[in-house]
């Protein structure tokens, strides 16, 4: 079994038709499974959702702390772009030797908005994850870099290798 | 580099608005790789555009003959759902002992139609092609099978391992 | 209130991922009010669920008692486009002198498909069937012709005067 | 001739995937109404790109003297929908007596985002505009009021009698 862990993100972003912003109610996960036909055997689990600029140390290490006790060796997490290889780093440091593989993706555009890029990025996350081995990936754009050998270059919005 | 080659099925279909019927025009991949903001360095060729049930010996050999001669280690190839085992196959045979890692992966929704699997599909056989050792795979429904390990369930669409 | 009688066509097309195939199931016709933030006073109600090229003088009789006994003046109808202005001279014939706004509408592109013509041919028909006096129309592309002044143009599927 | 007049509003916005908000840049209304495969003479100009909460009286004015001045009878002006009526309102009242059929319609969600009603809003408007007489009208949720008898409902985000 695959655990899917949710943080948010531009991934789960919807817009307020009353207000005329974005905003996060639930995730789209379930929704874009459905859409891909996935049959792989996942379990789901939301544990926060917001965006990621807004990600503090205390929702770092509560991340770290679900990866530590998860029973499944497999797991991918939807995150927000911005701090994603910094969520990255932070598992590979807590988590040095472990015997999990965790691979950490997102969108730039969000699900809802119907042009978006993360259904691609989650069918590739959820294949990255069966087949590597244990470590921290990040997966965008159709490749994956593990924690310690990635950006995200801001101007461009792809994430590359350093 | 990766190689893509295209050989139509449900991914490529298209409506045809004057005569209410499905029909192949030209291949949505590069279309896809955009929206999936994919940076992976590819090569896109189309080898033909039919639908799979009329696949016949000789296209099969024809995409026999390009994935032996092909430059690239990694081929994906974009494929009707309802033959894609029997080509899987037929690769598996001419290409035993070969060096090449080849997936083949479809879609049971045309992308033209909105809400298609083939982004999911498409994200998910360009990671297994990155990452698995030499082969023949069949990548659907997030999972991905050896050429002599999957059918096609006819009832449910769904691939499984036999 | 208006009266929204569905016939099928276009309009609710659905593509059935087993076969490969266009079928019809449901109307999409609440779903694309939904959409359209529609708060009209409307009553749906599905006569049937073919082909227009399936429909028969039978099928017709039906239409035309259905508009004769609808307690609503104004009515929409949904219908295929290929015998659409056929159906829309059968009622002008039948309903001569009536108190009754009928405006039959379609689509060029199924509504499931996405990048569909529907939801824009709703919100015309259910305009002019508002403002319109009593008589039969079709409103196609954005235009509105009365029954005896209109045919399609099988070769562009543009609904033009004659 | 129908003369489309854009000031941007809901139905215009997109979003920026580098910064992760939404933005004007160009009008969406060629390519709504090439998918609304509309045969409609039309001819659109742009006066501003501005979320309608921030027109100011110059910016009224300005759409004013384009109504005034236009060569058409007919106009549609896309508008936000948070100060529509204001800006209906006070072209009610500068062009009193006028021969001109203006309909103001907008969008709750950008059509840029896959599921708005904007389609559904401009079939109906450039319906409207064609069929009812001089003077100043709201189009929206497939209604039409004149100018003087409509409020937007912020709780709702319905436009309604008043």
């Amino acid at each position: 079994m695959i655990r899917i862990l949710v943080t948010g993100g531009t991934f789960d972003k919807e817009y307020n038709e009353l207000a005329g912003t974005l905003f996060f109610k639930d995730t789209h996960l379930p929704e874009m499974l459905r859409l891909g036909r996935s049959r792989l055997d996942v379990a789901v689990r939301t544990l926060m959702m917001i965006d990621s600029l807004e990600m503090t140390d205390a929702d770092r290490a509560l991340i770290v702390e679900h990866c530590r006790r998860s029973d499944e060796r497999q797991i991918v997490i939807t995150h927000g772009t911005d701090t994603m290889v910094e969520t990255a780093q932070a598992l590979a440091v807590a988590l040095t030797g472990g015997t999990r593989t965790i691979v950490l993706t997102g969108a730039m555009v969000p699900y809802a908005f119907g042009s978006s890029d993360g259904l691609f990025n989650l069918g590739s996350a959820l294949s990255f994850v069966q087949v590597l081995p244990p470590g921290v990936y990040v997966a965008m754009n159709g490749r994956c870099f593990t924690a310690d050998r990635v950006r995200k270059n801001r101007e461009t919005g792809v994430f590359e290798a350093i």
